[in-house]
């Protein structure tokens, strides 16, 4: 897919400059976190619940418990905007107005679909948990029918939606340049600390190979 | 303020011993963090916009350019989810079902208010570059009355609501922990990095001490 749909919706009316419809560009800001908001309205009001989220191809899937109100309604083929944003830096300008942050964030619209096989909805579980450890599935104690059934596994097409970026320093008036105000970019960075060991790890496990590099998570040590 | 109201929508109905009520435990969360996602609906359909924020009291403000289609929306009056979540940890169980998050989330729900006046906007556009800088506002070009007027803040009463928190180890099935499978946490944190000078910064402006630690807004070095 080269671009997703420029809906009413979907379209960025504030600062366009700073939009992307590009599939590659969206799929990379998905790639790079594992935290998104999905939106979803029950009798005519907003709620906004965060979650974990993977991708697999075209689509982007979430997970969670079966009696989850979140997932429930999204089950029922509502319309659901799932939000990722990552923060890359503090942006200091020299007036207030043009303080900001850097980020890369995507939008998505659609509506959510149930994994409805068990032999899917593991083979999604599985995908979720080798995503964010690779090679971990197949240490685990084996997912059981029982828990399968416990969780619903949702998924939505990434074909309507939009990334939004900003980069850089700060952009000043012109005017403002020559003042003698401190500006530009602290860094922000999600970080990993050293794993710390369940206190009932059986003696002589070591620490997975997996969670020396998170980055491709967007985590760094 | 003693506690957040326990409505239909703000009832922590999932894992509700994860659940708080009380202001002091929403306030410190709202307080460790500058980054929501605030959800409303336009015809029916949700929207999540992630977008900063600072507290005042017992109110959660929030700002952007004035024809941004989120505030345009939320100053007419219509309901709108605000959700904070701050990723503290990933939880590794022995079973893939029990895997998790440690995290601290809150969910406020309610109808926002525009700060009408001038006066007003811009002791809470103070408030917000205080917060997150403290002591740069007086270091700033002072705004302008135009750029007020290209500007909405909007706030909204912490009144209705929830925070829910995961802390602590994975908790495993008890016949799971005789399994030689690592688990434990691997803690996560949003950090800064050293401050980087805009290319056009005027010589000899240091780099203020306001940023040696930004550790009140969640930022650790």
């Amino acid at each position: 897919m080269a671009e997703l749909a420029r809906t009413n919706r979907s379209r960025v009316k504030r600062l366009p400059k700073r939009g992307g419809y590009d599939f590659e560009t969206v799929a990379a800001i998905l790639d790079a976190g594992f935290l998104c908001h999905v939106g979803y309205v029950i009798e005519g009001d907003p709620y906004v619940t965060p979650t974990s989220y993977w991708r697999e191809g075209d689509h982007v899937y979430w997970h969670g418990s079966s009696v989850s109100r979140m997932l429930r309604t999204l089950e029922a083929g509502t319309q659901a905007c799932l939000t990722v944003a990552h923060i890359d830096g503090l942006v200091l300008a020299r007036s207030g107005f043009h303080h900001s942050i850097n980020y890369r964030s995507v939008m998505l619209f659609g509506r959510a679909h149930v994994v409805e096989s068990p032999v899917d909805k593991e083979r999604a579980l599985q995908n979720f948990v080798e995503r964010l450890y690779p090679g971990r599935w197949s240490e685990l104690r084996p997912v059981t029918r029982k828990e399968l059934n416990a969780t619903t596994v949702l998924h939505m097409k990434i074909d309507e939606g939009a990334a939004k970026v900003r980069t850089g320093p700060p952009i000043d008036d012109a005017e403002d340049y020559d003042l003698p105000i401190w500006a530009g970019v602290v860094p922000v960075r999600m970080r990993v600390e050293p794993p710390v060991p369940d206190e009932r790890l059986k003696a002589g496990v070591p620490v997975p190979e997996y969670l020396s590099d998170l980055a491709h998570v967007g985590l760094k040590r």
